[in-house]
């Protein structure tokens, strides 16, 4: 099978690396084109940035030359975008015209109403946003998104719960690891040995976009769904892996036994479809009373899998738990391969 | 003015330490007895343990022989006790039998019926249940308690809203320091980078102190507040000051700005009454996007006041907020020393 | 071909998952037993230890019963220890006198006359000590040690400089991560955001082993190379990977490019023995401003390459550097693997 | 006795803000004036920077508007300069041409022949190179310099000595504190359980201000001492407080107990002049094997004093020892406050 070709926009970033180390090694997609800023462009990939993505150096791709980021320059047909926002909301569109499909993992995009925001196995069907975007804005191509880190991974735990229960409210506080902020990103004065309790943009992303996600496609455009979610971001001392301790009220109220069934019963309903980035079970159950922590578990299922842990009743909301997952991997670069995944998967031509 | 000789329990720990540097500079009371484990006893203070609550080195106690914790080796008619629970059970019975009263910050008699559980802004009324502890026990002395390090900091802050609205629900997650579990305490390979998302028996603790705290004193004992409080309790890597995510349901559910007023205004209903560690102002609120943070935060007002921020509604229970304060000296120490003065300016005589 | 059983000694400590997660995936051995202390024998392996090694948990060894550890219960004709020294120093020899081959990470046996201390790349020739150790001392089987683990980073490194030009005078500061002291080792509160300056034993290890381990093998003893090394032994708050910066006069004080060739072009004497554990080049010269770092360089090789930057000369001892490696791999289960390795490689029936 | 005026340059960053806290404070100085970038000029103090330096927020200057640094807007007679070197460089001679005597911790002119570079228990006759300065730069003020944190500390502790023995070569690996780099400085990805073993021009100064201040001050210019100095400079994930791993070789080898003999008995040579920033005694001997530590001994002497410790021979230079001292403190501000003392204190009319 002949695999297809794809590009990094801003590759030599936190999460670029990421997407790199995954994109290397990836039976479908084949890297052709690195991008960056203007200052990298020109230089071999390896001597663009440091590698902090572990692994292999450089995934094999140090001496790619880098490009600057623009349609004209650094094109694939399939384009992950590890954009700044700013950035992203100018030429992601380009991309799009263009005739490229960006998944993108910045936020520019993600609220708007043609754009699919996509958890793989909690919302597969968004994907058909893709045609009333086409329609609408004359593209040829098109912009898919995966949520903010934190979202992914409490939407990736809420899904089989609100799928089988029904979620009626989640109360959620996030501690926040330090590379979510990117590179340079936040200063050691500021967290070593800190916590600092607030993460611009962060809460409010949480609350809108876990009710994009767990929506319902109704007739072209998607139905938020309809429950509140109140959210406390903090940022902790932690290199990889965000926690959220998360408070929450399920119809019917059901006993915490009948949640933990639910959970470990859960198989991912793209499991038979052959997503090589998909786990099997997205959501890990621990039974340790001191689990999920970010060290011991982030890695879990290559980045890809939710663990979660500590399931009791609470007196006010009914359940709470504790969710983990790896911010860069299923809360961004990972997402946005297995978005790229699900939409090859899904037949649509790239 | 005479000062009152009181003896430290447990002077070679963590909190013992802080007992003494508060101790050693206290105008009311005097340091006449250090103990520790028998291991430590016949010791210089300044050779039984490594100085860790800054300040002058051992705060001038270096040459204090420590003594065994018995009542018969090391007394004093106040005795602060750093004591663990277990050994706490055994002993502080021991000192009150003996005439002494127990300034303690163990668990193990917190929540006995007729034992004070003190938060002096909060509840100084109380102490009353003293009168009722020594009839029962036949006790000359007694023992009267600070609560677990998160409640303290919680009910500080939640006090006046309580007096004011009324709490009727509080959802909490704490984000606590290593220097709450004692030394050696907690291995640096499983916190360094990391967040342990439990606490043995503190949830529990916070969910039960607050209610007795808050609670009514009606007949010569406390009815418990009624509100449920449900709590996560998490270590992240942190020296001093306890984080806590605070949502809330006030009744009325009255406006931020109308809690912020409430908390801006409120002044220590202790604060005509000289008590040397009382905050004039017990809870501060700090007006930045980012505050209140471990490293900023903890030490204001000498470790007694708490600092709040980030008030702002809740779409779940009405509001949230961020609380810290320092686990050593407002959860601790601190407490248990104002505790002493509250006692000393009731016209006890000691 | 078939695998030769092998027992570790140990198995639930740091040291001993790294064993566990090496031999679990060696081509050459195969764990028949894991051994621990009487408090875990008899529970399955996954329960009587978290693990901390990283990869897949437990390495497949999930299931094993733990047995307690002596000849009796858990033997294997090839044994890995990852005891302690005092527990090493009265096992150890019983295994060796049962026939069985230990190839030990304890520091016990390590200066005893017949006792080979090996760095395969360094110094494999001393194996043959394992002859009059056995003549000596009556013992079918035999103990074969690898150095502390700085020890084993800082001669993996001189070893071609000293073949090449001969080092006459070594003078080094260690910054080691805290994972060198087990667990649960360090305290956090002694180490977060600290440097403790002294770790017991570790000088005068790093002095008296180097010269074992580069000294000549003579008459079936080791001649002490004769150059002094002087260290300074720190810890500092790393998960894994000692630094070394490291001082040196070579005879005849070589310029800075010629030391910098010999590394470059330095091939590992093994490298055609078809060795698992045994990097091709066993030394890497990193040729950034800052680097070799921990996070960045602990891993390559799988640990057991040993990273080296910043030559310089030295106004003093003419030359200076920093040297890095895994204290886990290059200092400790892997060195030992490699040892067994080297022994099996050599044509001793196992 | 009136204060005299001083302002702070560069008042809002690490530096600045501890110049303030000390001299908000002090005896014989009064701020008069704190400068800023242009960003920051015309706003409150409080509302310019996030307070870092402990003690009282903003040390009571919260309200002071910032003004830009020049002459024309922030004059005093005597400046503190918390600039950066290349500002430095550009602004501080427009202060001493103005009249204004620098004190500065800015490493622009420390090198230059006719600048004094102090630590004045060491060299405080070196103050008299600023007549030469004056007369060949027609400066009616003039510049003298605080050396580099690093040099700093160990020159306190090197002086009594080179004083008493005479210092023959030194070897010296640091381990460097994150506040050493201003603000953002470091980024927490970097540092974060890493260790830098980098620092750009850090050795550099280290080997030629060290010989400058133990140099000798002859015929109007210093020669600078004339043994070597060779230096590695590492960062460590420490928040104040560098650490120097120091070998050296003294004349005649002394014994390792007469020269703590010499350390012990070493009074300040400026210990009766009154300068409040001035300890007794400016280097403590720790007798604990595992000291100086950073966190237990970076805020001795409020600051000012050094730490050293694990004094034991060296089989290569002779000698051996750790020392420990604030970076901020001993380092910069603390060094460029006493240099404004020993200036007032010399009758040199400001």
């Amino acid at each position: 099978m002949e695999r297809i070709g794809v590009a990094v926009l801003g590759a030599t970033g936190i999460v670029g690396q990421r997407f790199v180390a995954r994109l290397a090694a990836h039976p479908q997609f084949e890297i052709v084109s690195l991008s960056a800023s203007g200052r990298s462009a020109g230089m071999k990939y390896k001597e663009a940035c440091t590698w902090r993505a572990g692994g292999r150096p450089y995934a094999g791709c140090e001496n790619f030359i880098v490009e600057e980021t623009s349609p004209e320059r650094a094109w694939a047909p399939v384009v992950f975008s590890a954009l700044d926002a700013p950035v992203a909301a100018e030429i992601e569109p380009l991309y799009a015209a263009s005739g490229a499909l960006v998944f993108s993992n910045a936020s520019a995009y993600r609220m708007q109403e043609d754009v699919p925001l996509l958890v793989p196995e909690a919302n597969p069907d968004h994907l058909a946003l893709l045609d009333e975007q086409r329609r609408r804005r004359r593209w040829r191509g098109g912009i898919a998104c995966n949520p903010n880190c934190t979202t992914a991974i409490l939407t990736t735990a809420l899904a089989p719960l609100h799928r089988t229960f029904g979620v009626e409210a989640v109360l959620a506080t996030s501690l926040q690891a330090i590379s979510g902020a990117g590179y340079p990103g936040v200063s050691a004065l500021d967290i070593s040995g800190n916590v600092i309790p607030f993460i611009r943009g962060e809460e409010e992303k949480l609350e809108t976009e876990t009710a994009k996600i767990l929506g319902t496609l109704l007739g072209g455009r998607v139905e938020p769904a309809p429950f509140p979610v109140s959210a406390t971001c903090t940022r902790v001392s932690v290199r990889d892996g965000h926690s959220v301790s998360v408070s929450l009220r399920l119809r019917g109220d059901p006993p915490v036994e009948e949640v933990l069934g639910c959970l470990r019963a859960y198989r991912s309903p793209l499991a038979d479809r052959g997503l090589p980035t998909a786990p099997e079970y997205p959501v890990r159950v621990l039974e340790e009373a001191d689990r999920p922590q970010p060290l011991l578990d982030a890695e879990a299922g290559d980045g890809m899998t939710v663990s979660v842990g500590r399931f009791r009743s609470c007196g006010i909301l009914g359940l709470k738990f504790l969710a983990l997952g790896h911010n860069l991997e299923r809360g961004a670069a990972g997402a946005a391969v297995l978005n790229a995944e699900l939409y090859v998967s899904a037949g649509v031509p790239a």
